[in-house]
């Protein structure tokens, strides 16, 4: 006999009939009441066990842990906070878990401590609970592209390139460290490397996602990408997955709509799948804020932020308004902020986003027309020769969850830009062929996945919201 | 006034409104008929230029690759092999293509010639069809898992673990090469490395899937691979997409079913979706193969060879049946195979895979019960206490497609089994914890999707379905 998932078994649709599960036990109560789960659903099914009918022996393998097939009647439950039971006829356990030695036992385990067991933490609810909600608001990025005629586009993860810009890069190599092949001058050969020459891994796809634009019209990145910078906060990960959507003939404001119509979109399809999961998540977040003093507290549950993001407008601000705003703010006047905003030009740092979010407007915000100067070289120049079409939405809690900008697609301007940024021309010259063979305007944006799965699971540290982190120091398991 | 995409303009739904597309030129004939191209479809449509509306020097400027808008009226086209045009009522020219530099002319241009411009071959009917059907398929990948109860799991790319075993792995540093930090012993100091200790770039997910799997059921992953083997082949990549599912409480029969009705998922949803770029790809193949001598040719289309894996069961054959097969057949007898099989515990090569595969039984083969010698370290050991549960799929002109395996559950053999081929317990002592704790069987396969694409192409180097391929010495763009 086939058994059935516990998702399904506690639809309670094969009321009265023999049925079978397989799971792990998560309690065992008075020696008659276990908890199963089988990681399908938070929800656990309860086995009825009659002691008369099994030996002692085989009962008292069944702990915490333990991996087990049961077979009985699937029937209605008198007991409180859940609908259907298994009254079981069959026992059989595939793999005890000694509670001596097994680290998850039913009790409250720190982050911490399960970070340091992050190849079981995953058997506790919460994690459970933040793994499911990761899957299906992956999933939900690939059906909202997929049924809006984007393409998937894998970008190369090892790349010869080191001009993307965005931040320090881990290099990789087949050479022997111990024996390094020397040129005639000394220097270290790599024409002998793997693939002849250096190499490093990916920042971003979005330049060579640019060359698939400008083909197949929209397309859009979900691949790993990696910094190797030394960021030791709970928002950073050396290791993180990004999405990069770029589409040709889509000006800026175009890019604008497209980036909160997907953010929403996800996060509603999320609300309507992972109901259970974040009923719990909202439950953990409110017991946590208990802890917390009242100023600290956010003035929503998980459950209404959500609601909120899918339900309203994301606010337009220009970067000029929002320096505006800052300028004239208490806490920047009160000389409350570490970094004192006093003119235009300067880039805004975290806690400037967090004003204008959490503060300000109270909602998420979409700051555009940044200053040339603190952007990358391939956003658009605009017509008062000092801000470019760049755009970062800023999320309540997160800070920044996107950064896109329309791209330059004048040949010269990009040429001309490229050199006051001191970049070879030879190291993009495929890049550039793009503004010189067929040219057009076109936009994307990056969002780094894991800022919005800490987002949607109300978690604070990025390090519990992606299944094996890596951090400086830290590349366990 | 928006513009439409030209696979719904082609759908007919705005005959006789104005409608405005963006695209690419691929043709301009006699003057007055562009063929536009935006990527939706392969499909372009057709757009009627008034040679006496437009200036002349605009009309100068329209080459094949140049980026247009056009606006103007939907029409039933009298032209053959198209049902709608535009009839041109403005015009802009976004982007040139000068035609003494464009490298991509409307001329049959050489797949090695292609793949030198990477970043411009998308642009090509044939490379605008592989890269949709490629994008088609990683979305049926992620809709049959999701839809079944799986879940998405991110595994590591960047692995402090270099016991896989699957093969040659990439070092990733952040060591300066040039000034490398030494111990008081001389060698060279990996814990002032960025992680603190030797990393390398993943060669599989499965062993942290497993740890998933144990806790969530049934989970799957979708992401980058690498080997850093100097394998200058058609079917090797140094960087390539796996897919590897791993299902708690499956055995290898289960683990067949899996495979085989996955494959037939994803090809039938690409059959369903893509038929308009693979009835392309059917008739490039045929055309290919019309140059080949008739002993070289496959009986059947590209099609049919879709369909048949679609409508057919593989046929399911042991490892030592296989053998017997092979000993017995005449390119054995004969000598005319590279290696000859004369008894029981080699490795099948390539010619042996063929041969059952394309001459003796025709059909996707399902090989299990291999020598326990020849397999990994975690495959289920069987009672005869020389095989392993372990399955290969072999497809007509792929090859091995698919390996998989149940998992050995039982930790003393697993440690044993680990001991007898020098992997150390250290190494792996939180893969062993899910044997030590709540064990169960549980089974699951890795998939190269590459070789996925290039069967459901009909492609045959396996550059050509990849973006930007990494091989040894190469690693442009």
């Amino acid at each position: 006999m086939k058994h059935t998932k516990i998702v399904d078994l506690l639809t309670g649709k094969n009321l009265l009939h023999e049925v079978k599960a397989k799971g792990w036990v998560r309690t065992f109560r008075n020696n008659q009441f276990i908890a199963l789960n089988d990681g399908s659903t938070i929800n656990n099914i309860q086995c009825v066990v009659d002691l008369d009918k099994f030996p002692a022996e085989l009962l008292k393998k069944i702990h915490t842990g333990a991996a087990l097939s049961v077979t009985g009647t699937l029937v209605e439950s008198q007991g409180a906070g859940q609908t259907v039971e298994i009254q079981v006829n069959k026992l059989k356990v595939y793999g005890e878990a000694n509670p001596e030695e097994y680290p998850i036992q039913p009790k409250k385990h720190s982050l911490e401590f399960l970070r340091e067991n992050a190849h079981l933490r995953v058997r506790t609810n919460i994690f459970g609970a933040i793994m499911r909600v990761r899957s299906t608001l992956s999933y939900a990025v690939h059906k909202y592209f997929q049924e809006n005629g984007f393409f998937y586009f894998n970008a190369p993860i090892i790349t010869g390139s080191d001009a993307e810009g965005a931040g320090e890069m881990f290099r990789v190599t087949n050479l022997d460290l111990n024996n390094l092949p020397r040129t005639e001058e000394g220097n270290i050969n790599f024409k002998e490397d793997f693939f002849g020459k250096t190499t490093n891994l990916t920042v971003s796809g979005q330049l060579e996602a640019e060359t698939y634009a400008m083909a197949l019209g929209s397309v859009y990145t979900f691949g790993p990408t990696f910094r190797a910078e030394n960021s030791n906060t709970s928002r950073h990960l050396a290791e993180f997955w990004m999405i990069e959507p770029e589409v040709a003939f889509n000006d800026l404001d175009d890019n604008m709509d497209l980036a909160e119509d997907f953010i929403k979109y996800v996060i509603k399809y999320t609300l309507e799948k992972c109901q259970d999961d974040l009923v719990f998540l909202d439950k953990r977040l409110q017991d946590e804020e208990k802890n917390k003093p009242q100023a600290e507290r956010s003035g929503m549950s998980l459950l209404e932020k959500l609601n909120f993001v899918v339900e309203n407008n994301f606010k337009r601000v220009s970067y000029t308004e929002a320096v505006d705003i800052l300028r004239n703010c208490k806490p920047n006047k009160n000389k409350k902020f570490k970094y004192i905003i006093d003119g235009w030009g300067a880039d805004l740092q975290s806690e400037h986003e967090r004003y204008l979010v959490e503060k300000h407007f109270k909602c998420p915000v979409i700051l555009f027309d940044y200053p040339a100067e603190i952007k990358a070289f391939y956003m658009r120049m605009n017509e008062d020769g000092k801000t470019v079409r760049a755009m970062d939405i800023l999320f309540p809690g997160i800070g920044e969850i996107v950064g896109g900008s329309e791209r330059e697609e004048r040949y010269d301007v990009l040429v001309e830009k490229m050199k006051a940024m001191g970049i070879e021309e030879e190291e993009l010259w495929w890049y550039l062929d793009t503004r010189k063979f067929g040219t057009a305007p076109h936009s994307g944006f990056g969002l780094g996945f894991e800022r919005l799965v800490l987002f949607a699971t109300g978690m604070t540290n990025i390090r519990d919201v992606i299944p094996f982190p890596r951090t400086p120091q830290s590349a366990e398991f």
